[in-house]
Formats: C-alpha cells, sequence, structure tokens
C-alpha cells in the first residue's frame, strides 16, 4: 500500500454565516460548527482512505473564540494519523478580517473516522507519513490521545500506554 | 449559592430520524447528532446555572452505533461536574426496538459549558451533589477529565495532575 | 392484547429557539411548533402501538402564549384515547424561566394517529386505561370530538352521536 | 371599513416535495405541511387584513391521502369568515398527476389567525362578504365553529351556542 | 402534438421570509431565491412537458431590488419557448405592500430546463405559442437567448446567428 | 488603489451531497447547488473589495452533469473582472471519485456582486490584474458580458458594443 502524505487529504471549507445558523446570542450556533468541521473532517479521511468512512469519535474540539452572524469561516481538515484502519483529522477553523483579511484561529478539533466497504465492515488503510514540523508534532501526539482513548475506555490498562504514562513521569 | 443535584438539570429531548437528517447510509448523519446533543447539553447547563451558557468544548464523543433513518432517539444530558464558572455535562443517547420498545445505548457523550451574563462574562455558577452510583463515579472522572484537558493545552505541568497521575502509576 | 396506560407512551421533547426557527416577531413560528409537536406525539402514538403511525389529523391546536427566541420548549405527547386502529394524543407545551426554572403552559394541542402495517394498511391497537384524573377527563372528552370529527364529516347522524348531543340538552 | 372577499386575500402556493421534507414512508411529512399550510395560511389572512397576523389556532387538519416525494402540491388558502379582531381562513391542498395534469384534493385544513398593530396588541379587521356557494356554505360553517371552540374552551354556555345546538335538533 | 399555450404551464409560488431565510443585511439570502425560483420553474416546465425535467442552465437572474425580511413573495414561472426537448421559463418575482396591497416587481429570472424520461434521456417536448403581447416578445427573445448560449458556448458559428446578428448590424 | 490578482480572493467550498439536499432523482438539488455557489462566489467578492457584497446578477450557469448522492462536491470562485463597484466572479464546480481521487468538472458559473457601505451605498473597487492564461480569457471574455447585459437589458445601444459586435462581423 503506497504511503500518502496529509497535503493529498487536506479538505478547505469556506463559508458564511447566516441568519438561520446562529444562536441566540448572534454567533455561529455550536451544533452547526460541530456539523460543519463532521462533513470536511469525513472528506479529507475519505480522500485518504479511497472508502466510505463513518465517524468513530469526536476527541476533542475548543470553543475558543465565538464566530459572530455575517463572518467567512475557513475550516481546513487533514488526516493526521492513520491506525489499521482508522484515522484522526486535526481539523483548524480560522475566521477573516473582512478589510484587512487577516486570518485569526477561532476553534480547533479533533475527530476520528473508520474506513469501511460497502457493507459497513472496517478496511485497512494506507499509512500516512507527516512532512511539515506541526504535521509530525500532530502526528505524535495522536498515539498518546489514542492510548488515552484506549485507557478511559477500560480497553487498555493503564501501564501499557507507554507513551501517555511517559508524560506523566 | 444552594447546592443542586444532577437530576434537577436533567434535559430529555427524543425525536426521530427523518429522511433530511441522514447521511448516504441512511443512518442519523453525525453532524446532527453532535447538534442535536449541544441543544440537549446546553439546556441542562441553563438549567442548572440559571444564566445563559456557551459551549466551550466538546471533550468526547464516542459513536458506537450507528442509528438508523426512521429511529426514535433519546437525548438524556445531565450536568456531571461544576468548576467555577464551567459544568461538564455528560449524554447518554438511546435508541428503542419500535415493537418490543426495549431501549439500546448507541451514544455517549461530553460536552462542557460556560455560564455568561449578558454581557458574555463568565458568572459563578452553583455546585452540584451528585446522588446515585452513576452521578458520583463520573463527577470523579471528569476532574481526571478537567485535569487532562488542562495539561494537554499545556496550561497544567502534567505532575501537578494528581488524579489523573495517579491512573498511569 | 394487553392493556396500557398513557404514562407508558409519554414522549418528552425538550429544545430550544433558535433563530433559524422563528417568525418576523422573533417568536417561535408557528409551523415549526406544528411540525416539533407532530414528531412528538407521533412518538408516543408509535409507543403505544408498536407499529409505524401515520398522521390522520390535528383536532385542535391553541396558540395561547407566544414562544421568545431563545426559549427552552418542553413538549409533552401522550395517547389520550384509542379507537380500532387511531390514537387520540393530546400535547401539552411548556416554557421555563431561566432565572427561577418554573414553567408556564404555552400551548395545547390534539393530534390523531393511525397504526399501519408495513403496506400501509391500518392495524389494531391496544388498548389504554387512563390513570390520573386529568387522562381521565381527557379519555372521556376523546369520545366526544370523535363524535364531532364523524358529525362535521357527514360520517355520522348527529343524533347518534350521544356523548356530544348531551352537551346541548 | 370597506367590505372585501375571499377571492381578494386568495394565497396560491405552489411547490414539489424533495428527499429533505419527507418522513421515512417516502411522503410528504405532515408536520412540513402543516408548516406550509400555516405560511399560506397567514398570507391571506395579511392579505385580507393590511396588518401582521398570527397564529391563534389551528381548527382542523385531515389527512385523507399521503403525497408521494416528487409530487407537485398546491395550497390554496382564502379567509372564510371574520370576527372582530381574527379570521378563519380554509385551506384546500391538491396533487396533480404529472402526465394528464389532473388535479386531487389530498387535505384541508382550517386555521385562526388574530391581526395585531407593531406593538402585538388585537386590531379590528375588515368584515368579509362570501360570494361563490362554497364560501357561503364556509362563511355559515364558521360560526358554528367558533361557537364549539368557545364551548370547549369553557368559554362559552353551550346553551348559548345557537348555530351550533340546531344540528343535534 | 398538441401545442400548449404559456397560461397552462404558470406556476404560482407565493411565500414570505422568515429569519432563517435571510443574509446578515436581513433581506432574503440570494441563494434562497434562486432555490425557490428553481422549484417554481421547474413545476412549470414539468406541467408544460408532461415529464420529469431537469435543470439544463440558468440563462440569466437580475437583482434589481432587495427583499426585506417578512416581505411576502410571489413568484410567478411561465414556459416562454420550447426547442426540441428544452423549455425555457420566465420568472417574474413580486413583493406587495402590507398595507395597501400594491405589488412591485422586484426579480425577473431565465431558467432552462430539459424533459427527460425515467432513465434520464431527453424526450421531445408540445410545441407552445405565445398569446399575449409580453408572452409574444419573450417568445421571439428566446431564440437571441438560444444562440448566444450556443455562440458562446463555442457551438454555433457566430455568422450563423441569424437573429441575434440581426442585432448588431 | 492597490490593483489584486484573482488567485488573492479564490474562495474554496467542498462539501459533500447528503440526502436532505437531493431532488428526487436522487441528485444535488439545482437550487441547492446555486445557493452553495453564491455563497462561495460572494466571499471572492468581498476578499476582492474588502466591503459587504450584494448579488447583483446570475450571467450563466450550465448543468452540464448532475451530482449524485455522497458526491465531494469542490466549488472554486475567482473574481474574474471588475467595473467600477461591481465584480464579475466565476466559478468551477467539481466533483471527484472516491478511488482514484481523479477530478472531473461537473458545472460552471458566472455571478456578479456589487461592493456596498454598511448604508447599502455601492463603493468603488480595487482594479483586478489576470495572470494566467485563463484567467486572461475570462478577464477579456467579461467586457463582452458586460456589454451584452447592458444591450439585453436596454442600457446600451448595439452598436457602442464594440466588443461583442465584433464577434459577429
Amino acid at each position: 500500500m503506497q504511503v500518502k502524505h496529509p497535503i493529498d487529504s487536506v479538505c478547505i471549507m469556506t463559508d458564511i454565516v447566516l441568519p438561520g445558523e446562529t444562536n441566540p446570542l448572534n454567533n455561529l450556533f455550536g451544533g452547526e460548527l460541530l456539523a460543519r468541521m463532521d462533513r470536511a473532517a469525513s472528506i479529507a479521511a475519505r480522500r485518504h482512505a479511497g472508502h466510505i468512512v463513518v465517524t468513530a469519535s469526536v476527541n476533542h474540539v475548543a470553543f475558543n473564540r465565538s464566530i459572530p452572524l455575517g463572518s467567512v469561516v475557513t475550516i481546513e481538515a487533514k488526516v493526521s494519523r492513520t491506525f489499521t484502519s482508522s484515522m484522526e483529522t486535526f481539523i483548524d477553523v480560522w475566521i477573516e478580517d473582512r478589510e484587512s483579511g487577516e486570518k485569526t484561529k477561532a476553534n480547533e478539533a479533533i475527530y476520528t473516522f473508520v474506513a469501511v466497504d460497502e457493507a459497513g465492515k472496517p478496511v485497512q488503510v494506507r499509512p500516512i507519513e507527516p512532512q511539515t514540523e506541526i504535521e509530525k508534532s500532530r502526528y505524535d501526539a495522536a498515539l498518546r490521545r489514542k492510548q488515552l482513548s484506549l485507557v478511559l475506555a477500560g480497553k487498555m490498562n493503564p501501564h501499557d500506554a507507554t507513551e501517555l504514562k511517559a508524560l506523566f513521569m
């Protein structure tokens, strides 16, 4: 199986915030942003896998900045690491100043997808090889997050979570 | 400030899955479920706080079972622990068999909200006191999750994350 | 066929009012409320019947209070009486004060559903036995409403509508 | 105040049924039809009144025929009778055969609206004068329906509901 | 094949503008209007053809006036000319003054549809014969627009576009 | 005023086609695509102008290929030419093969926007300078399209439409 790079799967979804997508404070409704990120990240995972993908988990989303009505929102999703049939995707969300065009980071999120065949059975995915510094750092952290998920779900003994454990020693 | 219990804030949102809410595999679209859980959990947090609340983070969502078109879906959200002005809410998602009425767990999720005043400034929230076994276990785990969030965000030294560290020792 | 009680089928749908669901006066759009009540009531009827159900009629909806943007709305639907294959459901709609949590009745509605098999053919449903005072009073009134529907549709001679006629004598 | 006729306020809303508007049986979702009728009928009432209108009640909706995905649906709403500040509107719903163009009646509904000023206070509306046979018959029946609503709401003594009582004598 | 007239296919879609359908300036969102016109015009084309129709092109839409939140919008679509299996439809959009009821033209648009059979293969459509002055003028202009489309797409030599060429000579 | 290039304003909107966005043939509903293109193109125009923009016209949209349910759709919008306060944007729509990742052109569209200040008054926009071959060719054609619009709207004498006239001579 041919190795691919995060850049091969990058999905860019730029869109605006209309009144029907806001909460009562006139900011982008959190649920709407979660849904848009799910769409963008599933496209990145599907591009890497070349297969249908289904959302397996949302590992972390931080709503650091509210996104006001009328904003231009850019969601950029990339596969950060692959495991047998699952793929962690990292999502960066940006808003931009209308006059200067300057972009500011608004949110980050991590979603995991599983590649499946037409019958819904998991299939193996290509390995991925990070290239930039940030891709490498996210690639490394993905293993700790994976171990953490397994530990929290009671599917891994904490003492076997080598990378994670190292954080606390 | 008067103590409240998780049961005081419980929010139940029962609804069906219509064709406009599915993905191409004819199951409930992940983004739609994320949005529904955000609505339900924000109601629980608002009830506990008596204030406007905004989504601060989605800490974990596990999509264990896909939810087919036509299902009756019950989302139950409860505040699991409070910190100064933030509240962790635990969300259980159930689907039921049409003939027998038997309910099966489909998903679990954890969202965190912050209580704010009309100007968007964080305000302090009442403490919460868990009552049932499961409420107590989720209350304890919430502190570890809080520490984990801080460690992963680089805002806490792993060695100070006492509860979390204990897991690996 | 085993008798069931209204409490066995009760459906609770709690949700908020977002800007995309309002009318130009910034209150919950009437059509959106009618749709939500249809979803909630059909779940109650389906739970009682254990079969697919289709909306047969909306018998009465009173919009007593408008529901402002940002409200938490609780819809509670229960089967109030059954006839051969049809079920009358009674729907109560509540809004709550954010600070005190106090609930106020906003609307009432009555919808009727028919249980059908996979081919869309009506099937017989279990009898229902009211338990509380209000359930008993709604159960009795349901027969008068049924007769009224038949009289208005020209399918029953007013003189045979015994319960209804008694009202005017 | 100048008298108007039902034809002056008639509102025609022709539209198709897309997949996002269906129920799991692939027919137009009942809640969606209730919402469309609310929009159409409120336009008719607003045209008659020349004022903002709000939905006061849904008096009756009969779902006689299901409306399949892809259908062309014509909703025709007309004011049938006015009372001080309220207006009863009668709604006919038609579907048409694609090849022959022949139209079939699918549903009927009755909604009542109240005209209000900018502050939401009820204002008086023009009288209406029915012209065709069917408009006259609906105009007469509207009084009986009005009395019935009052009787069922406990706001009128059944013995004073002269027109309605006559039905049963 | 029997000739039909534009009046035989006219589709009237009257609707209001709710907050969920506006842009950040509180006017009807352009994309929502484009979608409504597509629905209305496709109904007119389908009525003329008696077949399924698919959108082939949007030839021209002029947004002359913005349409504020709360407006009553009337879209009137009519087939203006037919070619072998395609139909040009002309769409007029009106808004009305709430108090006086006076209507003002807000937009005009031209969409082209192709009639297809169940397998998606183009089928021939009936000829159309314009009756009013405006229908005749739109019928004539439709041929120039058709030639223009072909010239711009490089499928017709400008010198063969007789009607169009005449404009510039 | 500083000159900008088409590449400075390019807007990429990648998204999938869910069941709620299809027509009865299970392809992306034309109106939904028109709305998505309006959103993407308005972002490109806004980025070029640094001002609020409103849709002025849709000049041409060709639906060459239908886009099936489940497709990944990439909309790429760029400003192609500016006039005093208006901007023509060119939109390319692509779909991709899930396994090979190969992209195919599905549609092309041209929308025109006007830059306005907060009061809705047109403001002047920066000039644009095309760089690639295709950008240059679209820049040149934009003038002919502009003349054509003016001629068809009766606002320009065909004999003054020099560039356009040259096509037919």
